[in-house]
């Protein structure tokens, strides 16, 4: 395994940066599945200094669809224009880590991974694959290894080594980075000092991996997705769009929706058609179109799915015996937070894992009418919890 | 408009036949949209007799995929054994409707109507269109009108004029159902002497045009769906498999799915694939594979976008002012009731119902972890709801 570090040319930069996108290499990854996936390339960022003993380093780790840019940073002098730019743009972690936040680089050394197979950075199934797989070099693409959530923070044990950090301060998310930090307690116990899993579980629940099912099939089903081999051709938008109209419904509430859109029609848009084929929007769903294009643009479809059926793979006590006894041998202090209207990683389920854990630990409740989503809403409050569990010093 | 009825002959029988699917054409039906359809048939069944004063008539109404058949019952002697058989089928109210049931065929009319623009008989997509839509006389397709839930009660209004009936002793139904019942109570007030809205609402909510456009697009969004003009071709199974997935997960409970799935895989299939396109399936899937393809064999894809779109359009107090004022006109008696787990049709709407209608109407509970499709399950609860409340008599 090789630090490559220091921005997008791979040449190494000794001038510290903040938010820009760097790489770790590693020669191979043993699959829970008994696939080893050779060449894998974690992407990264960082923020602030890794103290003398090592002590300060915080691993924030995002959800399904999320990326390695936390919060803005700070590029090295001479870099590109867009690597600059890119640096210097907010983040979707703004208000939780930054100077002076409840997070604060000036004292953590703030640390965010991209998860083995998604596309912002780290190998995924649009990486080019070696030659032993595909000689031409064309994308892994359905070929991709199928990957847990337990393969991702292994290779992200990877990327701590390279960095030097033995045991992290704190590693948190929410949703699919709860699962990822919770997955990283129980795998390397000694290396987790403190973990905040937020809205998320122990384990997806059947309805959740029901959920899963359906985004998965609405990608698979869109004849441009062909059957993942459409780097040549066609991107496959309505397949996506369509998993992630599915998706958001579940990250909002009901009543957040029906305030915000009620039975209103688009402006300009007629409701009642004079064909079943021919007829206006509701405002409500002109806002999941959007959401539905905002992600298509952004986002590889195969990595979608990739990270999707990890997700719904997760399962802390997978070979590990009971839910309690996988996390027996868990020793950090910890943050169990759910959103109260959350309608997709429930309350309930927040509650079972604080059960299950060693000693007395309580559920800590975000309060947001917003559903699951509340957890990155609701930033305020979320910010007063770290600071008042896993982050008091 | 004629009275064909007795069988699907077409043939006038005088003979009383229960459970046998008839007839009514209307020479048109003029839509919410302002667009007039005409030749319209609608299919129903009934069972029992209607008595004197036409006062013993009760509707029942099915939801989104329901048809006619409530329960068994008898052709004519010498009806083919197709139509014998069929009769005699189970149907989808069994326990409710029948001799010495709660809704007892010995006392009272049974009438059910296939929906306009569905596809157990009544005029739908499916139809061959009139010359002059179609002069080859091919299915109407995506040039079928955009119906409203109030366009398809209206044209039930016809079958009751047909069958001599002025008013329905009771009017009831669950889920789309309920919104059929509610609309002829207040399309028609002095026609409706009792009312059942069950697991039902007032006005599609938000959140409920959010699933049904996700369905919608799943069954569009399959090639082989071909804009609707799919009748010579392939059926949309794929695509109309992902629109009942998507609403059959709403149709349960999270905890229900959790007591009979849990995270089980499928016997014999490996949930941990070797790559993302090449895993077993968890058993939850497998449920969901099932209704899926059980619905497609059954239905027709146009219909379930029409009576979806119909659903999604549902509003009693569209052009009406408010909701009480819409419902300020109705004078019948009225069961309101909610699956207490239902997350598709929240209580809370049957609640808001209640609180709009003229005079004190209670919201009743139908206690079931299944979530909305409880109104189905749990029929012995229902029924005792009736008896306490819209059949006292």
């Amino acid at each position: 395994m090789t630090l490559v570090g220091g921005g997008p040319s791979g040449a190494p930069d000794f001038v510290r940066e903040d938010g820009v996108l760097a790489f770790v290499d590693i020669a191979q990854v043993k699959l829970d599945s008994g696939v080893v996936l050779p060449r894998v390339r974690m992407a990264y960022e960082t923020w602030g200094e890794l103290n003398a003993d090592g002590s300060n380093a915080v691993l924030i780790e995002h959800a399904l669809t999320g990326d390695t840019h936390l919060t803005r940073g700070r590029a090295r002098e001479h870099a590109p224009e867009i690597e600059r730019t890119r640096a210097e743009a907010p983040g979707w972690c703004e208000n939780l880590v930054g100077p002076g936040k409840v997070i604060d680089t000036e004292k953590y050394f703030v640390v965010a991974i991209n998860m083995l197979g998604g596309c912002y950075g780290s190998t995924g199934p649009a990486t080019p694959a070696p030659p032993s797989v595909d000689p031409a070099g064309k994308p892994w693409g359905p070929r991709f290894p199928f990957v847990t959530v337990r393969d991702g923070v292994r290779a992200e044990a990877a990327v701590a080594d390279a960095l030097g950090i033995r045991q992290w301060r704190l590693v948190m998310g929410g949703s699919m980075g709860g699962a990822r930090a919770l997955e990283w307690a129980a795998t390397f116990p000694d290396r987790v000092r403190a973990c905040g899993v937020i809205a998320s579980c122990a384990a997806s629940s059947a309805e959740q991996i029901a959920w899963g099912q359906a985004q998965s099939l609405a990608l698979r089903q869109d004849p441009a997705f062909a059957s993942g081999y459409y780097y040549d051709g066609e991107f496959p938008m309505a397949g996506l769009g369509l998993a992630r109209r599915i998706a958001h419904i579940t990250y909002r509430s009901a009543a957040e929706l029906q305030t915000r859109f009620s039975r209103d029609p688009q402006p300009g848009e007629s409701v009642l058609g004079t064909a079943v084929g021919d007829r206006g929007r509701y405002k409500v769903e002109s806002y999941l179109d959007y959401q539905a294009s905002k992600l298509a643009d952004r986002f590889d479809a195969n990595s979608y799915l990739t990270l999707n059926e990890a997700l719904m793979s997760h399962d802390v006590a997978r070979g590990r015996g009971t839910l309690r006894e996988a996390l027996a041998g868990t020793t950090c202090d910890w943050l169990v937070a759910a959103v109260d209207s959350d309608r997709l990683y429930y309350p309930y389920e927040s509650d079972a894992l604080c059960e299950a854990l060693p000693g007395d630990v309580v559920r800590h409740t975000i309060h947001s009418d917003s559903g699951h989503d509340g957890f990155l809403i609701e930033d305020g409050q979320l910010g007063e919890l770290v600071r008042q569990t896993v982050l008091r010093d």
